[in-house]
């Protein structure tokens, strides 16, 4: 079986090394042996093993018939979307790590596949190594998805787990993950929650079978949680978490990135750094949790090879997978309730408690002049609303 | 898609009401309708609306061409391994959640499916509701396996947890555990280890394709863990838990079931009360783990039917699944290399001073009369000999 690898970046360096060095155990799984016959990319690589294979055109890969699998590594949607749908066209496999092409364009992807009777394989696309894309398809199908709630995006964990456990404030981690490579310069893809929007559209497609997009997903990131918010967590017992979640609430699906307060019982509580976990709850099930490296090299190129594999094994029989270009409807989340972690001025207090229905007041070691406090459960509009009339400092969700 | 389910205990009833209940999500990943055509049972259940379709006699199941699937939920070796051979050998799948029968049988029952071209599931058989078996055989496929930890009985793991935060010694809450039905009537096959032997066997037999007979996985339960030695875990934040463990060292494979004394750090700690959860290494994924409950009706049926869907999906397919009838060598523990939790009257603490490396002295509150340490890392079989020449009261392997 002969694969060609699109991009030798970070991922498509580490799908060659894997492929080479795991060969033996991988033609036993796969049924055949794999290997790489091409690797696309437009730098040179001078003295690396992979120039040997490495072209700079990808008409010689697409017009290539001896090639059967393509992995995608390029990123981004184009021209990752041009060459994928070229490939699937010609009766190719593809493996991907791209979130944005699987976002975008993965109904239209996986029904080309389909009439191709080929694969469009993307587990590397959420939660890096985690194997989720394929437990969601192949092994949580008894029950109907109540829930999916994951920490995403191992950059805003860092940063979140970092600010906490040194009492940095924001802009100082993110410049030491900057420097650390675990954020990137430009970092508001993780950091306004935008990476995590689209992973959660994936799961809730695939959960669901129908194409959320993820521009309807509400998004929400970290950069406005503040030493303060997380003082009053660590007094708590309690973490705050960037979460992607969607849910199932009578008929209804909502969808939404946004920071939330959880306590000590939380199944996700304890994942920390650089960590990704994803959390299905099912009618009959109940809670599941997947938990691994969310990025980095070799645990994505890792979920990729898997993907190569389930892809070897499956030559000229589709994997059925159940996500419809028909448009998922997601509702307002007005409607959805949810605790309120609020502070606001000493001052407004009197008119908090006149607002509010308060659960618990909260305190935390050296903040003062502001009152916080817990919040009953109640609908996200109703918050707002009340929330208007005051001058509120910060407010997080909460699941406490 | 006609289905039959053998045995209608609290797992069968489980697949009855699910299949029932969740019918319309069922049929469309299933890619067609499942109706359940006979359930067998020697009993009799007035007005449970499995009356319809009962039977008392095997045979009308296995004769019956319309029966594609038959799911095995009777436990034990026999009569089942004579029922699922029986169904396979006609072309039907099964799909079974009796680890006793896929310990044993397990790849002989595999190679009679893959012959028929049809199906033989065990999901259900490790790990209850968590998807473990189905992510070793097709997701984590690009790495070899290095390890695999479980904390793999419900029953076991409720003990544990309830002597620690209650303070309570074995007997008292192995009777409040058979009291509430968590525990049954005769303990052994959880509290001494051997359900947890047989699911790491099965787990190990997938890992590395050949055949882990259970009886040569050396098994050690929790009957002997004391007050006293959970009052020196608390003392160090650490905690005991009973794991089934599986490692590939230089060639060598190794597999075990004992406590283990944690640290907080480790990915298990959190894993308390019935739940279960399965840490996996590989080469190039690092660590991933799977989390849920471990057991109980519902989520060990939601398992059983995700494997419905699949048989149902794969009609004519063979999935195929690496696992030979080849016996795996399981190398010797005395070679195998860990750090010990050892407790000596005092008066023996010269000597222990001078038969082990200690890496840390521990204390407990409340605890005297005695003098613990922890180990450097030192092969078990080092360990045996140098323990012999001591009164141990107690030891227990651990990773601090």
């Amino acid at each position: 079986m002969k694969i060609a690898i699109l991009g030798y970046g970070t991922v498509g360096s580490g799908v060659f090394e894997i492929v080479n060095s795991n060969a033996e155990g991988l033609a036993r799984r796969a049924g055949q042996e794999i290997e790489v016959k091409y690797v696309l990319d437009l730098r040179d690589f001078p003295g690396d093993p992979v120039e040997k294979v490495l072209v700079h055109d990808y008409s010689v890969i697409a017009n290539d018939p001896e090639v059967d699998i393509v992995v995608e590594v390029m990123g981004g949607v184009e021209p990752a979307y041009t060459f994928v749908k070229e490939a699937l066209l010609k009766g190719k496999s593809v493996c991907t790590s791209n979130k944005e092409l699987v976002a975008k364009h993965g109904a239209e992807l996986l029904e080309i596949a389909k009439q191709k009777k080929v694969n469009f394989l993307f587990e590397a696309s959420v939660g890096g190594g985690i194997p989720i894309i394929r437990p969601l398809n192949q092994s949580l199908t008894a029950d109907e998805i109540e829930e999916i709630t994951g920490i995403l995006n191992g950059t805003t964990n860092y940063i979140l787990t970092k600010m906490r456990d040194e009492g940095l404030d924001f802009d100082t981690v993110l410049k030491d993950a900057q420097a650390k490579g675990f954020a990137e310069r430009n970092p508001s893809a993780d950091v306004d929650g935008f990476d995590a929007g689209r992973k959660i559209a994936i799961l809730t497609s695939l959960a669901y079978g129908s194409q959320v997009d993820y521009e309807d997903v509400y998004t929400e990131g970290i950069t406005k949680i503040t030493e303060n918010d997380i003082a009053y967590a660590t007094a708590a017992d309690a973490a705050i978490k960037l979460f992607g979640t969607s849910k199932s609430v009578d008929g209804k699906i909502y969808a939404m990135v946004a920071p939330k307060l959880i306590g000590k019982e939380h199944p996700l509580y304890a994942v920390n750094d650089v960590f990704n976990a994803i959390l299905v709850r099912g009618n009959f099930l109940g809670d599941v949790m997947f938990y691994g490296k969310g990025a980095g090299k070799l645990p994505t190129a890792s979920a990729v090879v898997s993907d190569v594999v389930d892809a070897a094994k499956h030559q000229g029989v589709n994997i059925m997978t159940i996500w419809s270009n028909k448009k998922q409807q997601i509702a307002d989340k007005a409607t959805l309730a949810t605790k309120f972690f609020v502070r606001v001025p000493e001052a407004e207090k009197a008119a908090a408690e006149k607002l509010f229905k308060i659960e618990k007041v909260m305190t935390a070691e050296g903040v003062t002049g502001e009152f916080a406090f817990l919040t009953a459960e109640m609908a996200e509009g109703d918050f707002e609303k009340a929330a208007e009339q005051l001058n509120v400092l910060n407010r997080i969700r909460a699941e406490l």
